[in-house]
C-alpha cells in the first residue's frame, strides 16, 4: 500500500491511503490519525489500511483525487532521521572534492550521521536558504522507515522492521561542511532539513526490484527541467539497507517511525549522470581542472522520482525550490 | 512549575504537574495529556498548568503521593536531542585521553552534536549493555527543552524560546569513540540512549542561579554511592544555552521538543570532581603515568542531582544500573 500525509493545518497532518497510481486518495481513520500512530500500531493497523488500500485500487469512484490535497512529508516530524552513505561513488568523488581522505573502513564499516529530525519538508516545500554563499546543494536518495527495532539485530532479521519506503533530498551545504567536519564531530550546521517524497510505501509494491535490502530501479534527479542524473539505487548500493539497520542497531534500540537514509544515488557509470552537485563538480575538476557548475541559486528546483519498470511513478514527486529565507 | 512524564503503560506517557517540593503531583488534564502535546500548544496550555502547580504549592492535601509514581523521561521520545561540549576543561581533558587535538576554534565555535532521540531512558531506567569492552561511561549534564525555534535567532533573543531545564546522564561507550570519530561523521553507536531527570522545570523554578542562559549551581554526581563530582554548572560553561541555541539556529528550524545539552559538567578546580569517568582517568594517567579507574561494569549505579542553595532536590535524581542488555 501508499501512504501519505495531507496538510490539514496540524503539526503531524492527516494520514491518507493512496491508490497505486497516486490518483486517488482515502482518509485512514479515526484509529490512525497520523502515520506515527499508524506506526506506532503497526500489527493492528496494516490490516485495516491495506483494506482502504484495495478498494481505492480496485473500486473505481471510490477516494478523492490527490492533485486537490497539499502533501506534507509522510512523517512531518520524525523521532531520528539517520543518514547513511552507502553508494562507494559517491564517498570517494566527494570526499575528493574536499581534499579528504576516505576513511579506511570504507567498504567494511558503514558511513553514517544522525540528522535533524524535527522539521521534515515536504515535497513541495520551498528550500528556504539565508545565503548562497553557503554551497547549496541537493542529494537524492532512497529511505526506509522502521518499525520498533530491537538492539542487536542482525542483518539477516532486519527485512522484518522495514514498514516503509521512501524518497529523500538530503539538503546539504557543501561549504559549512569541511570547518564543521574539521572540529570532529560530524555534520550540523551543513545538514538544514530534508526534504521527502508525498507518498510512502510498503516493499511489497516495489516487487522484485525490492531485493536484498537494496531497490534495484533508477533514481532520476532533475535541475531545472534538465536530467542532471538517473542512476540505478540497487548494484552499487555498497551496504544493504538490511546492513545499515543491523549497524545503527549495534548498540541501541529505535522507535517506529526511524527514518534511515542510503546516502546519495551514485553510479560509477558516468552516463547516468549524478544525484547532487557536488559530483559533477569533482569530475569537472578531473576533467577540466576547475568546477565548473554554480551550488544552488534562488530559483533553482529540484526535481526526484523514481519511476518502475513500465514507467510509473512510485512515490510521487519531489520538486522543490531554492528561495531567500525570510529576514 | 515543574512537570514529569507517568508511566501509563503508553509511548509518551501521562503528563503531570509536581510540587516545588516533588512530593504531590496530579494529571495535567485532557488538554495537555502528554508533555509534548503541551510544549506544542505552550501559549495556550501553559497558563493551566501554571494553575494547577500553584494549587500544588499552595493546598495541602491536594494532589497525589510522587512516590507512587514511576516516572519516564519527561519526554520520553522527542524529535531531537543535541548535545554541546560547552565546558573548555572537559574538551581539553578528552581529547588528550584519546590523543586528539582540540580543535583550533575551541573558544569561538561550539562543538555540538545530534543525538539520537527516539528512545530516551527514564531516571531509573537501567542502562542495558551488551559488552563492559564497549567502555561504558556517564556524562553528567544540565539541559533546555525549546518551544518552537525559528532559523537565525541571536543569542540575545535565545531565552524566549527556552521552555523547560533537565539534567541529563549522556551515556557514552568511549572504546567505540576513536575508531567513529576516525570517519569524519561524528558520534553514532559510541551513544546509546541516555538517562533524563524525573522532572523538567520552568527557568523560574530555579530563581537567580538560571542567569545569561547558564545555570549556576553545582551538579552531584555519585558512583556507587560516592561523590563522584559536584563541578558547578555555572561559571566555566563556555557557550551558555542562549549562544548554543543560536548556534544551532543558524541553517535550520527547531520544533517544540527539541532538547539541548550542555555537555559533560566540568570545572578546572580538581577538588569539584568529575562528571564522567574519562575525565577522572586522564587525570589518573597524568598524575601517575596510567589509567586506574575502570569504565561502568554491571552492577554500577550513577546518581545525578541539583540542589538549590538550600538543599532542595530541582529536578528529582537520576539513578540507573548498569545491567547486561538480554542476548
Amino acid at each position: 500500500m501508499k501512504l501519505g500525509t495531507k496538510q490539514n493545518g496540524t503539526r503531524d497532518g492527516q494520514l491518507m491511503v493512496v491508490s497505486r497510481d497516486l490518483k486517488r486518495c482515502v482518509e485512514a481513520g479515526a484509529q490512525t490519525p497520523t502515520l506515527q500512530s499508524a506506526l506506532d500500531s503497526w500489527t493492528g493497523s496494516a490490516q485495516a489500511l491495506q483494506k482502504l488500500s484495495d478498494r481505492l485500487n480496485g473500486e473505481p469512484g471510490f477516494g478523492s483525487d490527490t492533485s486537490q490535497v497539499t502533501w506534507k512529508a509522510p512523517l512531518p516530524r520524525a523521532y531520528e532521521w539517520i543518514d547513511a552513505s552507502s553508494y562507494i561513488h559517491h564517498i570517494l568523488l566527494v570526499r575528493k572534492a574536499r581534499n579528504a581522505e576516505p576513511p579506511k573502513t570504507l567498504r567494511t564499516d558503514p558511513l553514517i550521521y544522525q540528522g535533524g529530525s524535527g522539521i521534515l519538508l515536504g515535497p513541495k516545500d520551498d528550500i528556504l536558504l539565508t545565503d548562497t554563499s553557503w554551497g547549496c546543494d541537493f542529494e537524492s536518495e532512497v529511505a526506509v522507515i522502521l518499525g520498533d527495532t530491537p538492539e542487536g539485530v542482525k542483518a539477516e532479521d532486519a527485512h522484518k522492521y522495514v514498514r516503509l519506503l521512501c524518497l529523500v533530498n538530503d539538503v546539504s551545504l557543501r561549504n559549512l561542511i569541511p570547518a564543521e567536519l574539521e572540529k570532529g564531530f560530524g555534520f550540523f550546521q551543513s545538514k538544514p532539513a530534508s526534504g521527502f517524497s508525498p507518498f510512502a510505501v510498503t516493499p511489497d509494491e516495489l516487487g522484485d526490484a525490492w531485493q536484498g535490502g537494496r531497490i534495484h530501479l533508477p533514481l532520476e534527479t532533475k535541475l531545472n527541467g534538465s536530467i542532471f542524473g538517473n542512476p540505478d539505487a540497487g548494484p552499487e548500493m555498497h551496504f544493504s539497507f538490511f546492513e545499515l539497520i543491523a549497524h545503527i542497531a549495534k548498540t541501541r534500540s529505535y522507535t517506529a517511525g526511524t527514518i534511515l537514509g542510503s546516502g546519495t544515488v551514485s553510479n560509477e557509470d558516468r552516463s547516468r549522470g549524478s544525484s547532487c552537485l557536488a559530483e559533477r563538480r569533482m569530475i569537472e575538476q578531473i576533467d577540466h581542472g576547475k568546477m565548473e557548475t554554480p551550488f544552488l541559486s534562488y530559483g533553482d528546483t529540484i526535481r526526484i522520482e523514481m519511476r518502475d519498470a513500465a514507467g510509473k511513478n512510485i512515490f510521487g514527486t519531489i520538486e522543490q525550490k531554492v528561495v531567500p529565507a525570510k529576514a
